[in-house]
């Protein structure tokens, strides 16, 4: 991704469905006691090059495993993922096995393809038994419904304690006329953590991918994007991101312009995500410079980012550079201590580690904004990276100390 | 420590002055602002074995950096201890440096030992200058103020958040007579986390010990107890436990006895940390049995204890065990999800990795008590291991986004 950028990437107002020939759908299941809808699909219309990054949590759910088999058996190509709310399908043992084979069998039958060209997703409660009958009702409904312009109703079905749906597009051209569009959805506010952001993300795009080359790009685009993110530090059991490539496009852009837009989707995403963070109020860029590597900048931002103390000293719009440089420390880096310059919401608060004489109250009113940056530069070398947060409120709490299992 | 037990360990009413021959105060020297006893020292006869387990934290405050100076330059032995709260002298540049220097300086004179001979503790906000002169006053106010019945007005100069003091003491004895006395106190109710639980805690003991055993013991016990707590998972810049070992005792028992008081008198303090972790409504043992070794028993103990979702669902007295479950997986440890049983407060809510049938107003009224009990079997082996929380509330995010820096 280095060098002079031959292409451009332009923000489109659309979601999962923007690359022709995507087709989706939400439907209301009845899988949600509050009856919004809770079943989702996004098809295509023959099998294309698809591509998963599954959670990294030991403990999988249904669906994950079944998405990751049915990958290897069709040999990295889907036509329609299934995508519900209202339950995990996760710790649920042979019936909820059954449940996913189920539904990815009942959509294959709709579409026409095979069963293992069929990738599922569930989120929701952990560890309750998915009721078959009304998941698979859904399914059915929300195939017949799959349509260009269900983005949204796709984006809204696979929302959990989300307040807001997610959509992100790019279209992606380069001054040989080619061109290619990059579409996706995501849901996720909690159990948001690095290692795999604990979420549902479905990305489409109509560029030309090979099945082990899709698998590539979205591996390095979730590394740059989701990977970098964190609400609460807690790794799901269901974590999913999906790629279709449709190779639909007719005049294509070349594979690096294609990951340039797959990464400025679900960068946009993964920021959606954190900015809907459980109980947020800030989002938080930690901007890591000067590390002795780009992987010593990662392990410092996320360790700030992660880091309970700097995420409420952020909700009370608190310049509190000890609690940051005691995070930056207890990160697994060789760093030099007096060397380090520390800038909230653009003011330098700590340089060469010690207290900057800076204007308090200002900082704390620039700190109010919903957005803000956290600066350290390591001054020992030439690493850098960027890791996003939100705040620690007691919304996070009020949510999460009262959602029923 | 396995084997039968040879030695009997009982607890006393007492704390850091509890072997004889050891003297403490606190008093105070204006560090606070609330003007509440901030300077404490604690003090033996002579020069003796001491031993000091020292915060991970790559930033480490002056007195950290003084404190490991002065053992090696003593070659492990101490008179005195000097310990503040009300400012960490962390992040303080050269001035901070000078500050803890002279301090052990004026304790040496004023005690009439070697300055390497005095070791040094702080504890409050990170980056905000020492005020060299009221803190020297302190100091020497402290020494001329140490006496035998001064352990509880130490324990009380160095709380900082804590909302109680914390004192510990047991009697070892042994069949054929042999006895000592291991004393101690602690601070600490914030910045908790594993690879040393972020406070300060100076134990004492009349026990005979060599520099290097005294050391090695230190260790150990630390990781039988603070390295298995955690409040917020936050590392600190000034986490130090010191042993003084006096020597003192007649008829001493042997090393494995002292170790197991010096373990009991650790792990209690530890416990009351927790317990008076900030916010907290609950402590949490949890218990995991069933792994394929200790160590795999521990890293999914300190996954579970230190989950963000777990703690909030225990604030909420709900037995979620999807998110207990989860937090199991997320550690980097083989397990068999489907071996996986769950109890919470005595309800088993989670067998081979499925929902068990169980009473839930009856297991969230079990969740009420002040102190409860996760059980995880993971039923793959022999290993097992406790880590001890607490729960995350709104009291934890009302301190700490309202903590001024």
């Amino acid at each position: 991704m280095d060098g002079p950028t031959s292409w451009t990437v332009t923000p489109l107002d659309d979601g999962v469905t923007a690359p022709w020939g995507v087709r989706a759908a939400g439907v209301t299941a009845g899988l949600k006691a509050s009856g919004k809808p809770d079943v989702a699909v996004v098809v295509v219309d023959q099998p294309v090059a698809a591509a998963a990054v599954l959670t990294a949590n030991r403990v999988k759910a249904a669906p994950v495993v079944l998405t990751a088999e049915h990958l290897v058996r069709s040999g990295g190509r889907a036509q329609v993922v299934v995508l519900n709310s209202g339950n995990a399908n996760a710790c649920t043992g042979p019936d909820g096995m059954a449940a996913a084979q189920a539904a990815a069998a009942v959509a294959a039958e709709a579409i026409g393809c095979a069963s293992e060209e069929v990738l599922v997703c569930s989120t929701g409660v952990i560890g309750v038994p998915l009721d078959q009958a009304p998941y698979l009702d859904g399914v059915r409904a929300a195939v017949a419904a799959a349509a260009p312009e269900g983005g949204l109703d796709a984006a809204e079905a696979i929302m959990t304690t989300d307040l807001v749906s997610k959509e992100a597009a790019v279209h992606v051209t380069d001054p040989e006329g080619g061109s290619v569009t990059v579409g996706g959805m995501a849901k996720g506010s909690g159990m948001i953590a690095p290692s795999m952001a604990t979420m549902l993300c479905v990305v489409t795009t109509d560029a030309t991918l090979e099945p082990e080359e899709a698998a590539q790009v979205l591996r390095r685009a979730t590394d740059a994007s989701f990977n970098r993110i964190s609400v609460d530090g807690v790794i799901s059991t269901n974590d999913t991101i999906i790629l279709l490539a449709t190779g639909s496009a007719v005049t294509p852009v070349d594979a690096p312009a294609v990951e340039a837009g797959l990464t400025a989707v679900l960068t946009d995403l993964a920021r959606q995500v954190v900015r809907d963070g459980e109980g947020a109020t800030h989002l938080v860029d930690v901007v890591v410079t000067g590390a002795a590597s780009d992987a010593d900048a990662l392990a410092v931002a996320r360790q700030v980012g992660d880091d309970n103390l700097v995420k409420t000293a952020i909700a009370g719009n608190d310049p509190n550079w000890g609690r940051i440089i005691a995070a930056v420390g207890a990160a697994d880096v060789d760093i030099d201590p007096d060397a380090i310059t520390i800038t909230v919401a653009g003011h330098e608060v700590c340089t060469g580690g010690m207290a900057a004489p800076f204007d308090r109250p200002a900082a704390a009113q620039a700190m109010a904004a919903e957005e803000i940056t956290i600066a350290i530069d390591l001054g020992v070398g030439e690493g850098q990276a960027t890791f996003t947060t939100c705040d620690l409120t007691h919304g996070y709490i009020t949510i999460n100390a009262e959602y029923t299992t």
